[in-house]
């Protein structure tokens, strides 16, 4: 498993009871801030190793300042225990300039064991409709560098509906809507920790609602509701409601077996360009 | 404002910086255990104080355990305090029978100022579809004590759609929606704090599944959009996917001027009954 960049890239190591070391990689940024969904696998990842229980059901993150590439510490507290799920908290730190320490991130998350959950399902969600992988477009597929391009994208096997890309080309559907197949470049199967990745790795909504401008991640909770089956995953991201200079984005990943497997909504900050 | 019943039985007393003493009230139990909404209304009011900004902005909670009528101590912590966001912490300890103090709840919030927003409103969203309020049911309409009846169904102003509240003479819809117009029994007008209570106010959207048991709240995050207009509520509950005995339920909140003024998501395990 480590030697994917996936699992190289959020690897934590032990310091002390709770506290762990982590390498942010300058792979996961855009625009040379790193993406929120590498962040919260990385603290998914301490959390995982700090409770008694596997894996991420709830996690929700407060994003407090952006984080830049390079060492980090997280800081887990085991805040409950129970049978069946427990609850933890976590927190990434950086050092700043004059070596004072900053917190760039703070979540909340209840794990429990996906594998252990019966196999009953009743859901009236349905997969966003998606054309075939092959005529999906990809960042090579662009007329000119994508505002969303970015270290981020060389690592990512993300293939967007051509129906929702018309901001790559100055042309934003308006309805605030992007799909697409996401899948790690390296050829690594999806698992619970990867999903906290995948609700966050899209280009924004933003872009097909013709924003200008960057809209950073205020809050982000995702749900993990079921292991995904190898092979790619479909997202979706949708935003209904702009007002204010705030935007919810919800997100829903399917696997490949035709499972709901992750739901997250996120609120983010609409901000102009400087 | 403190005259109404909403305001009494949500007021903190500061007892040291950051730390604060509440009554939760009996009125707001459902089978005997406090309410999740009134919870995380108490906790907005401690937060509301602790921090620089009025409003809550998005609250993510986290419930450990059942909280009961009686005295608590809420605990805060100012995590961030920015120009126009700030985020804080806040956690909920009551004392079990042996003296030990117990944590309930655990949020992390962000507020911000609501009224220093820009006025741009840009929305798919669309309010639920629900009767005039003379043509929808509350409690008195029932045939016989509702499965959802309880202390709380008595200071509440709750009118459900009579489409989606099948359930209450067996026969649920199996659709996982209710709809319903919300308001306090004294007439109190919603506020920005009260929107935390309504969210998680109605009957939960497995009655109108067929489920038997109760869903207790395992983590709920609430986005306030705007300040609400004075006058009633509209709000809608949804759930799409229960699997592996968990589900979500989404709800929104419309006021009087046909704004989205909240939303909010769940996620609840499905427990059978014992």
């Amino acid at each position: 498993m480590d030697s994917t960049q996936f699992d190289r890239d959020t690897a934590v190591t032990r310091r002390a009871p709770g506290v762990y070391a982590a390498d942010l990689s300058a792979d996961w940024t855009v625009f040379g801030v790193v993406n929120g969904g590498y962040l919260l696998a990385l603290l998914g990842r301490a959390l995982g190793d700090a409770l008694p229980h596997p894996h991420p059901f709830s996690v929700s993150a407060h994003y407090l300042a952006p984080s830049l590439p390079g060492p980090a510490v997280i800081r887990t507290e085991t805040v409950r225990t129970g049978r069946t799920l427990s609850t933890g908290q976590a927190s990434l730190f950086q050092c700043a300039q004059d070596g004072t320490e900053t917190e760039r991130i703070r979540v909340l998350a209840t794990y429990g064991d996906l594998d252990a959950l019966p196999d009953d399902v009743r859901t009236s969600a349905k997969p966003p409709e998606i054309p075939p992988y092959e005529h999906c477009l990809g960042p090579a597929d662009a007329p000119a560098p994508l505002p969303g391009s970015a270290e981020i994208t060389r690592i990512l096997d993300l293939r967007l509906d051509p129906a929702t890309v018309g901001w790559a080309v100055g042309a934003p559907s308006g309805k605030g809507e992007i799909r697409g197949w996401f899948g790690l470049a390296d050829g690594r199967d999806p698992d619970p920790l990867s999903l906290l990745l995948t609700v966050d790795a899209l280009p924004p909504t933003a872009f097909d609602l013709g924003l200008a401008g960057w809209t950073p991640t205020v809050e982000l909770t995702v749900h993990v509701r079921a292991r995904p089956a190898p092979g790619p995953l479909r997202v979706s991201i949708t935003t209904r409601n702009l007002a204010g200079g705030f935007l919810e984005e919800d997100a829903e990943v399917w696997d490949a077996a035709d499972r709901l497997v992750a739901q997250s909504r996120q609120l983010a900050r609409a901000l102009r360009r400087p």
